[in-house]
């Protein structure tokens, strides 16, 4: 993978992060992330092959949601929390809220060995 | 249309809401409505077939986001704002900000002669 260009805060859209966030398993890795560290990809645990995680993970950085790097063959990602406090105030807690009281998402959860 | 089902609140899911706000004129839709008045599909105003926009107001009520009512051959639909906001608290206030920010689903409006 090369670099991956990420939106911009004003290019961000609502309906692509609400696009973003209308699927469990990327409600879930927004909650595995939601406590701030970066992730590399093989940390992340989730009942899905692994070309669909990248799939979810493409759609949640390109809603602007994560920020992913490459460092050699290693992939990592994070939330950009900040980024999306500003230009959707409010949002991400409200959803991360919702998903923590209803349980959605906790198919996905971070492996033991970590990478 | 008989009268539809609507999802009582605990039966509302996250997931379902969010794609049901997934959409720039579902949102334009639920903004219309977020003066808590109760409408007349035929005032609705949308650069949309009415096939289409049936289909978005059965996304809306299928997810719990609106309540639609028959009386004879009309069809009236309503925001439901208490029920999301009792489930999901603060989702529906952040993406109404978000979407007056960005002018999101103003498309999306009433019809001067109303019915």
């Amino acid at each position: 993978m090369k670099q991956a260009r990420h939106p911009e805060p004003h290019e961000m859209t609502l309906i692509a992060v609400m696009g973003a966030l209308s699927d469990p398993i990327r409600v879930g890795l927004v909650r595995v992330l939601s406590d701030g560290r970066e992730r590399g990809w093989g940390q992340l645990r989730a009942p899905v092959a692994k070309s669909t995680l990248s799939h979810h993970l493409r759609i949640l950085r390109d809603a602007g949601v994560t920020r992913t790097r490459q460092e050699g063959t290693r992939c990592y990602v994070e939330l950009r929390r900040a980024d999306l406090e500003s230009r959707f105030p409010g949002l991400l807690d409200a959803v991360l809220n919702a998903a923590h009281a209803d349980d959605v998402g906790l198919q996905v959860g971070l492996n033991d060995t970590a990478s």
